[in-house]
């Protein structure tokens, strides 16, 4: 290899493609790329811009963050312990009514900087404003995988606006910022768009090449209320329609009936398990194990800072784990291993990326992040898989690399200054209430 | 009032005495006791040896863990995923029979450590060679409410040792250094111990002015097996045989008929909920809505780090609430408030403490935690108490004080040696593997 940008050595390497971890193993990076991965000791020949020793680390694929309304960290703990209905109707609307575009920058750069401090170097965000998100992913360094959200909800003329500006952002933003953004139409729901929106929406995502990011089956009420309407579930009401033709992620699923899971899994539907905002908002818990038997894709996702409060990805981690045994009842049912794929490479193919993201294989984006594991919590480390899922937090990331950038080292951020985008977001987020 | 010790000014006080919070409130330590607790403007006057501008930073009251086995810390992540009968009898119980005093010692100074970098100031443990955590507890400056752990499982030759050993561990180190560690009896279970033994448990407890620390109705299985063969629920059985009348700290509590509910609000009961290890070992969820709704007092805990896998209180609050959210799928359930009053006054009370810890207030012992929320996760900060359960990690912490003494300064640990007391648990974990 001619000489590589960066050399990182002396970690325990998790490549997330099934070859188990390598233990003092080595990572080059030429180009933003994987250039190697292996031994140390088979990395001694390679010449390096910068060599990091990462002796007590462990580095792994940056964690993908499948479902999310990033801009939302300026609502954070706005409206806590609050029926559904209230929480949205009362506060959450008539605050994003007041919503300007530079508010939704500073939002999404406080996200994207929450995102790089705990490890997330992907996010599937749907929000508005969307342009101002891919503009924080430009300057933070992060990779997003954007959608514009469309809500008609029974207003026509706002439908067919929405729809523009989806259909418009994708256009514009898709492969933006050297290609870390990458753009999906966003239909809000089933629920709140009508049919001749969403086949619309279906035969644009097809004619642009891209795919589409919604939410499905998230509230039992919904799901009554939808089935009374059109006499069908809304996953056979999106089937029969033609809408899970094309590359579609689907946030929660909570609410599936076992001919659901079958279109689902026959259609390719890619499904975003969102645990704790799904245990926050009281909603129920998604039948993991029921999907992954069918060989339905599963991601993870933190959904918005208001209704979760965090985007830490390690804490959803372990707490999908903890909801599924619960679930089922059953303490083996998803094992360690398992949601660190649903973390990272099944997270990469629920976002369409999994040929550039998602693992630690030679030739794909070297997106990478670093675990410090000499903290109190991590040790002993009798079984590696556990302890990132179990015993971690986001705080314990110490250095994050995407498109082979180091965006984190030793947990000082490169990209952004942490303190002037926390307190611009604060600023924007206070005057908000006061407009 | 004269010179303080210590006089922490500038941040935001959360007192857990019903006052709300105090913003730039400032706290008056002194002889190990707070002396003054209120504005920062009130206390100019106050001269003190130690002056701690805390701005940014929110002072409350040490979390205390109801329910740990803190020498667990050496089998963190050896057995993952695996079901509670492979697990116990396969794994743990091997391991534990080649326990010797000092690995115990080891693994409750790693468990310390663990607890001071996370905010915890006092913990409930029931393990053996307890004498070893009391000298964990001495050294390493926390709270323990300790117990030496008695299991008869048919074999009366050994429950009448390991009863002799909980007596004998009382008798010496109920009030042990300077009072940080107190004495329970650690009867394991009513399923584990018989009813003679259970009875005597009851009397020496009372004879030594001490309480008990229990495990109850944890596992479904074992509850039918229990009702099957006493025709009484646990909780209907050792309320028969008198064994609730004294102090007692009952662990888990997921298995409750209306009649057991009802029955531990009239004895007084208090019940230390464990969300994170229940979800992990797919064991189900206490519902705590309808045990406070009949006044019992219920405290929070992490259970051993094998269950779990941390013992950060943090985490642990968080999943209580999205865990009951859940339970009753219902958002309002468990608002933030109240699981703060779980992870500190009233687990004060569940530990009979709470006329010395458990709130900030004068006259009490001074255990008291600095939260630093300068972080993105932690803002904008529109919610004090979203943001310490629903934002805030262990990380956070930046100070901890215990008795007056300051144990963590700016995550400094200033009573162990960090590297050395990670280095020396690990050693050990490994090696007892290797016996």
């Amino acid at each position: 290899m001619e000489k590589a940008d960066i050399l990182i050595y002396g970690c325990t390497i998790l490549p997330m493609d099934d070859r188990g971890f390598i233990e003092d193993g080595a990572l080059a990076i030429k180009n933003g790329k994987i250039a190697f991965v292996g031994k140390s000791a088979s990395a001694t020949s390679i010449e390096a811009e910068i060599k990091i020793n990462a002796k007590g680390k462990i580095a792994m694929p940056g964690l993908i963050n499948c479902h999310t309304h990033v801009p939302m960290t300026l609502f954070r703990g706005i409206a806590e312990d609050q029926p559904l209905d209230t929480w949205l109707k009362e506060i959450i609307w008539p605050l994003e009514a007041k919503l300007r575009s530079e508010d939704v920058y500073a939002g999404a750069l406080l996200g994207c900087l929450e995102m790089i401090k705990s490890g997330t170097t992907c996010f599937a965000d749907m929000y508005f404003h969307e342009d101002t998100v891919a503009k924080a992913v430009e300057k933070s360094g992060l990779r997003g995988v954007l959608a514009e959200g469309i809500i008609e909800a029974g207003n026509t003329l706002l439908g067919e606006k929405m729809f523009k500006n989806s259909v418009n952002f994708a256009s514009r933003f898709n492969g933006y910022s050297n290609g870390r953004v990458k753009a999906l139409l966003g239909p809000h729901a089933a629920y709140s768009c009508s049919q001749d929106l969403l086949v619309k929406i279906g035969e644009e995502a097809s004619r642009l090449g891209v795919g589409v990011h919604t939410h499905l089956a998230e509230s039992k009420l919904m799901f009554r209320k939808f089935e009374r309407k059109h006499g069908l579930s809304e996953v056979e009401f999106l089937d029969r329609i033609g809408f899970l033709k094309g590359h579609v992620l689907a946030a929660h699923c909570i609410n599936l009936t076992k001919k659901d899971r079958r279109i689902l899994s026959e259609r390719g539907v890619n499904v975003a398990y969102v645990p704790v905002a799904n245990m926050k908002l009281g909603l129920g818990s998604a039948k993991i194990k029921d999907l992954v038997r069918l060989s339905v894709n599963v991601g993870l996702g933190t959904d918005g800072p208001t209704s979760n409060n965090t985007l830490d990805m390690f804490e959803t981690m372990k707490v999908a784990v903890l909801l599924q045994k619960l679930a089922y009842l059953n303490p083996t049912v998803l094992p360690a291993y398992e949601v660190l794929g649903m973390a990272t490479i099944n997270g990469a193919r629920a976002l369409g990326s999994d040929g550039n993201i998602g693992s630690l294989e030679v030739g794909k984006k070297a997106d990478i992040i670093l675990i410090d594991i000499s903290k109190p919590h991590m040790k002993p480390l009798h079984n590696i898989y556990a302890s990132i899922v179990y015993s971690a937090r986001g705080s314990d990331v110490d250095t994050v690399i995407v498109d082979g950038k180091i965006l984190m080292e030793n947990r000082q951020v490169k990209t952004l200054d942490e303190q002037a985008t926390m307190e611009k977001a604060e600023r924007t987020a206070f005057d908000l209430l006061s407009r």
